[in-house]
């Protein structure tokens, strides 16, 4: 009784789904932004009012639209180096799913209620758990697939995991801040999440390889 | 007047469709937990203790991710098996597909309704009914593409198959008896499909396969 | 100045288009199916009674999810005999898509109306309508695509593109037939669509290609 | 230390990706066009009488449909030259995705309210303010990839390069000038996008490329 080669289920299918999940959960989106009744115009005098009266929902759009685009590259960054996956990380990637299409909802209540003060503590902290969520899932994930190269390429370098690793925990920490301010604190809740947007223009390093040959003259 | 290589329809788009109409249902999720409008959250004393009155909600939302997730991986798994399709085969996924699509609706009944004793038992079977269909669905679909290795590797171990189709058998008759004891007692039925979401825990065992070259010598 | 070897659109792109289109299109069919509010249920009393109530819904799902999904399976098989694509091609599957994408808004109205004798009629011409212009558009696909072996194999039997062609045809002739009966006689109307359902679960004919050493030896 | 030879993003999936946008942003379209409630009906006099009264939906969606299939099919066109992609071209791509997944709102107030007369001005206004913006994203992204051979074929032609930029610009200074023109006259907005839709239909120009024996002279 033998095996074939691919006895682990299909990466490359496990990409296409999750590709999906971001590409719906990023369209629908724009289904928060709701087309004005007559009555709701006529209550506002007239369309333009209306439109513009009606801003943070672009904003919240926007902000949505950025955060999970990020998140989508950033996966497809991180997946680069993994080379297969199993049972368990389908699981883990379903987690990190849940969170990120639960996304539009916390923002939509950020977008909604954040410009009245009584509201504005909860609104906040609404949207950093949303935040937080996929962060928290996406260390998670990173350390079970590098977990003794366990998914990821074999020659993927050692030292490049560590700081890849090190920098995805330190942005959970930052996001983590971020959340507990906004008990405290909206405002700083709200600038330290707008650093790591800007930290998110910062193009990803580039994977780094042992050397194989070198490798084999270990092996060897 | 010849014939090319591959006559049978393409399974790769099959599985791509199947991505596709997962993917969409499990993230359609989140738009059954409402925004709320601004009477609601007076009504209820703030945005806080609205947030955190639809807590069924939330679990509703977990609940129908983690088995649409699980089902997705399953169908991955075992697809890995499956090397062609054909037509008979594409409409028993359609009908899978029709009962995977399905179970927003039923887990929205259970999530909205479950919490009120008049409607406990209608919620729970609904919900039960919609825990089956897939799983009856799967059983007809394995029994299809299993028969005399109709659509599977040929050399996918009889064995192998023999122990798969058992335990998807198995688990149907277990989403079974928790759809029947829905009717006269609803804690039983979520006791027993409970026990059914522990189970997706275990990795699925993976494919074994003959030897070829001792086929190829009992062939000579 | 050269030219490299696929100057012509991605047809690979198409395919992942129009399948993503299908399972959209396929998966919103449930949104249709609205849980119910408190007081609804109230009105018809109880939960189950309401469940029980709506199955006209249940069906108009059904019903939808089987037509979008023979229409997947059938351009899966088409899709075997092209093999690139055009300016002009894209265009026209566009407006196909257009009229699929179309089907659960005439569906719905179908489901919804169609118990009511005096909107009978209505209901069924709209939903027939709905029903003929993705067969009107196949027909133009496949006779765009056919023509001087435009866009498919080249070795594709002219034998079996004309048999191809006179089907599609003959059953653009039913649905259109039932189209028009619908202007006077609703049952008739759906008595047609039924037998066309019944045809969709014939095999589609594998497709025969002329001996490739046959080609070479007339063109020698 | 060595390096692999993919250091770059997958540009597969984010084709995949984007594909997954425009066909769930093109689907979305119809779940504006409303199946009508019984009240509804009654006010109208009657389902048939609905369901004529609401066709500037009919045009709505037909209309939006077009632009994105068109929008999808150029960005197919597009991509036949591109060979990979970093990390600010993905964000440029985020935000191309983001004025894309817009046009089901802009379209969707013009089909509502273009009818009224005092209305008109800012519904043509918003409507090209919709369709302006994945142009003005198209120029960027057409702009970064090309400059110096970025992230395009080394081998695609500086000649048509040229042409085909140059083309863009055109384009987007057409829709620029409906977007000005809808301040004053919206019935020339409307002409000059009339004729836009007009040029879609001219088959986009193959892509063309330099001879590589040629260039491999040159370099030696």
């Amino acid at each position: 009784m033998g095996r074939r080669t691919n006895p682990l289920l299909s990466f490359s299918r496990l990409e296409i789904f999750m590709d999906g999940v971001f590409a719906i959960a990023i369209t629908l989106l724009v289904i928060e932004i709701k087309v004005p009744g007559h009555k709701e115009i006529d209550e506002l005098g007239g369309l333009r009012n209306y439109l513009i009266s009606i801003w943070p929902h672009y904003i919240s759009y926007m902000v949505s639209f950025f955060i999970l685009g990020v998140w989508w590259s950033s996966m497809n960054h991180f997946h680069l180096m993994v080379k297969k996956t199993n049972h368990t990380f389908n699981i883990i990637n379903v987690f990190f799913l849940m969170t990120i299409a639960f996304i539009p909802f916390t923002t939509a209540v950020m977008g909604e209620y954040t410009s009245y003060t009584e509201y504005r503590n909860v609104a906040v902290t609404t949207y950093c758990i949303g935040y937080y969520l996929p962060s928290l899932s996406a260390v998670i994930m990173v350390l079970y697939a590098f977990h003794r190269h366990r998914l990821v390429d074999p020659l993927l370098s050692q030292k490049f995991m560590d700081r890849f690793r090190n920098k995805i925990i330190a942005g959970n920490a930052m996001v983590l801040l971020a959340l507990i301010s906004s008990f405290f604190y909206p405002i700083v809740a709200l600038i330290i999440t707008g650093i790591t947007f800007i930290l998110f223009f910062i193009p990803p390093e580039e994977p780094e390889y042992e050397d194989q040959n070198q490798i084999t003259e270990i092996n060897n």
